[in-house]
């Protein structure tokens, strides 16, 4: 392999690639960046086995062929020379990378090790608005399981029914889902993102623009700029919302947002370093008794709400009910109880678009 | 003890005392904040035992008392409170802090127990224009020693004479001074500052004014608008400059400043994993030759350079020249050796108020 290329679009490529590359793995070649030279093009390429991103860039290409470059050094290294013209050139174990008097070799890895990235990913599709994808990533995606007890959960569920997407995270202690118009899709469909992958996807896009999102034997791939990223989607049975959110409620309460934000800060501040966080909310006639108790102080704080139906007291670790509280866009928000022991809900006051739903925490109260 | 005061005074003051907090003790009472109502006064006072910071706030007092609060909880809940009017109580296990319908409990410990710290330091002062200040700590302080093996060396040197401030720091392996005029002094004096103490001073001060240091009884004090740093000095001879830094070099070369900061972090990048993280300066007639080798690869650049006297190859630690570097000014900078096992200095080309030293690293070729 022999090319020459400018410095700021192999710096460019290199640092959108390497987000792909794995950090702690036993396959050294998935911690390398793949170059390949064919044409008149430079393909740098990066995958950890789940998620791959491409980047074609154009070179002047004396000699084609393929190399495994060792992806962070290689990628901070090139970051550094954006102003020069490069030649880079490889024979079996290193490459050279020559740029004004100066010289760098950098041990290779065969290209042959690397794994074959399948890019023709285009049987079905959907379209949306790209403020529209990040909204739904962002409504959703801290709602993921992060451990590996049940690794679907630790992915998005897309389902697409007639025109509209229904996004659904959920980690076992709580949910989160958000639907919304699409502008078009080939048909419906149900797939499982991780959302490691959604949250470079979200990255990658940007402006007011539209992204297409296509999808085919359980693989996803979304082309921005001429940077490809495909990843795996996750196999098997999501959990039903429906099964989840309750449909009545015993108690609904309607409550100013700032207030009730500010409170639940203040509460949580003193079981911080408490397992779950504990804060409980004692609902009554007119307002929300926000308190918490912890071998550093306790604190009680009613936030007025309107109320209707009844009195409930339920506990919750404070960090599910904050990031809910954070997600909902209106300056007015409903939470809706059924009892101390059942799932809960907030929703914004009006748009019905997204809702989180969160398990309370069982005490030696209500147990 | 009783007082009302308002919530953002109050937010103020222990925002900017917590940092004196110790974080990991075995004596709790570090970790507090002390509450001291006197007169129409609240006083904020927290130490770690070496540094204490104080502020004193208006309040309404209607029962004077001292009393330590959990720090760290207590400065994150005020923090959160800048809105409203407080009343804080105690009783002897407790504090009760009402605001608008709300009321929170801490427990405290009691104020017996706290360290007395005393700001009665004023026999000797220096002052200096703030930001002269600032560029001396700046200047020095990431040249301290981290580790415990030589406690001095976690301080900064100030030596005063002729109302001229020298100010020198250094870890074993490198050493920075730095000189300059000070607007006055109450006499010619010597002390070792810890660099804690500096780095909290530097972010206590701001401004285009002036600033006062007191120095007594090994300890010294800086006040700034009601806040008031106190800290211990540290006792012992520090290293004297004079029988470190050569006064006479075979080689000097001017060079670059940006030029030769560019090569030496790229060369660092194949190393910054590698023990010491070495690079190896190759000065002969018109250059330095900049290279680097470790199992990634290797990095070989030649900076251009104006050189006089011998040729020399000498192998240092990348992060201490990067950082001597990054600390010097002119755009030209002189670097001046004597031979690959003896220590070189780098210095801006005109304004030679600091200088850096830097202790080459034997290799296996010049061990």
């Amino acid at each position: 392999m022999k090319l020459v290329c400018e410095g700021i679009d192999l710096s460019d490529a290199v640092l959108k690639v390497v987000k792909a590359c794995a950090t702690k793995t036993v396959t050294p070649v998935l911690e390398c960046i793949k170059l390949s030279a064919r044409n008149d093009s430079l393909i740098v390429l990066a995958t950890d086995g789940e998620i791959s991103i491409q980047k074609t860039i154009k070179a002047d290409i004396y000699e084609e062929g393929d190399v495994c470059v060792p992806g962070r050094y290689f990628s901070d290294f090139i970051k550094k020379l954006e102003g020069v013209q490069l030649t880079l050139s490889t024979d079996e174990k290193r490459m050279t990378i020559v740029y004004a008097d100066s010289q760098t070799e950098m041990q290779v890895l065969s290209a042959a090790d690397f794994p074959v990235i399948d890019t023709d990913i285009n049987e079905n599709s959907f379209r949306l608005k790209t403020a529209d994808l990040k909204k739904f990533i962002n409504a959703t995606s801290f709602c993921c399981a992060s451990d590996d007890s049940r690794p679907i959960l630790k992915g998005c569920q897309f389902v697409i029914r007639n025109n509209e997407l229904c996004a659904t995270s959920l980690d076992g202690f709580r949910l989160a889902t958000i639907h919304g118009e699409l502008i078009s899709a080939t048909g419906d469909m149900e797939i499982v993102c991780p959302v490691r992958t959604l949250s470079e996807i979200e990255k990658m896009i940007d402006g007011d623009g539209e992204t297409e999102i296509f999808v085919q034997k359980g693989r996803i791939l979304v082309e921005v700029d001429d940077t490809v990223l495909t990843s795996r989607l996750y196999n098997g049975d999501f959990i039903k919302k429906e099964n989840i959110i309750p449909k009545e409620f015993t108690t609904k309460v309607k409550v100013d947002k700032a207030a009730l934000k500010a409170s639940i800060e203040r509460a949580a501040i003193l079981v911080r370093n408490d397992k779950n966080s504990l804060i409980i909310f004692d609902v009554t006639a007119d307002k929300i008794e926000i308190s918490s108790n912890s071998e550093i102080g306790s604190v009680q704080e009613p936030v007025k709400a309107q109320v209707e139906g009844k009195d409930v007291k339920i506990a919750m670790n404070s960090k599910f009910i904050i990031e809910a509280v954070n997600a909902l866009t209106e300056d007015k928000l409903v939470l809706a109880f059924n009892s101390q022991i059942q799932p809960f809900i907030c929703e914004n006051e009006e748009a019905k678009d997204r809702l989180y739903l969160i398990l309370p925490v069982r005490t030696m109260n209500n147990a």
